[in-house]
């Protein structure tokens, strides 16, 4: 995983602007670690060993779409959007096009798509942000289009 | 968590009819489970700290999304819908109407939305499942709309 992120100038709503991107550090991930959160949050064959996940739909070992998507989470929290009062999401669509396979470098890209204040509570409001995990070859191995809460500037 | 699952008979695309349901065990959540999701994949205060989490938009120690969307996980791999092949997701649409918290009871409810055999491959297809998972109050947690694919019946 990346470094902690310093403690420096976090972005409120009002910051933003729709078409602003972010790109996170890296992250690889490996054979052990996929194992690992299979054994906790997803213990199937295919996610779980080599010789069995080649007999199955992914011809090969695979993380969990959950793994993919908590690397890609903690990735941001890291190193991407450093936005005000930290990332938190309402919900959201997420998508996994391929599997991520163990020595799979992934990184996160991210687009601001919209910005809504809102209308009922003037220190906050929501935007969507599109995120793709990308692995070494540029692949797409997740989509997240994320719906988060943030706050206003104040004054 | 609940036991595993006995390797009985299994549901493939074609035993499944819109409207089924099904209902997971359960697990109980405690605040250490919470922290160690959190240092792992999604280190912010209001995941990993109950005082620094009183300050923040969730009033207290609040799980990850991601960590109640891998229990979720758990629980349907253990004592959810018994699919042939496994549980493997495309994707879908998830959303938190509210935290989990620490002591939660989380159970996951099921229901076959929408079922799609394949028009290009005879031997596979698509379903939906709705899954909420819901808490010792009957309150949800999380809510799941999620592509999952399946095979067919051979034979």
């Amino acid at each position: 995983m990346t470094g902690r992120r310093e403690q420096g100038a976090r972005l409120t709503l009002d910051d933003l602007t729709v078409g602003q991107r972010f790109i996170s550090g890296s992250h690889v991930i490996d054979a052990a670690e996929i194992h690992d959160f299979a054994r906790a949050y997803d213990p199937q064959p295919f996610h779980l060993d080599e010789a069995a996940a080649r007999e199955t739909l992914f011809g090969g070992l695979a993380a969990s779409g959950w793994h993919t998507a908590a690397i890609t989470m903690r990735l941001q929290v890291e190193s991407g959007p450093p936005l005000a009062g930290g990332i938190i999401g309402a919900g959201g669509e997420i998508s996994w096009p391929r599997p991520t396979r163990p020595g799979d470098v992934l990184r996160v890209e991210s687009e601001v798509m919209e910005i809504t204040p809102s209308r009922s509570r003037p220190d906050r409001g929501m935007i969507v942000l599109r995120s793709e995990t990308k692995n070494q070859r540029d692949e797409v191995v997740q989509v997240l289009v994320a719906r988060l809460v943030l706050p206003r500037r104040v004054g």
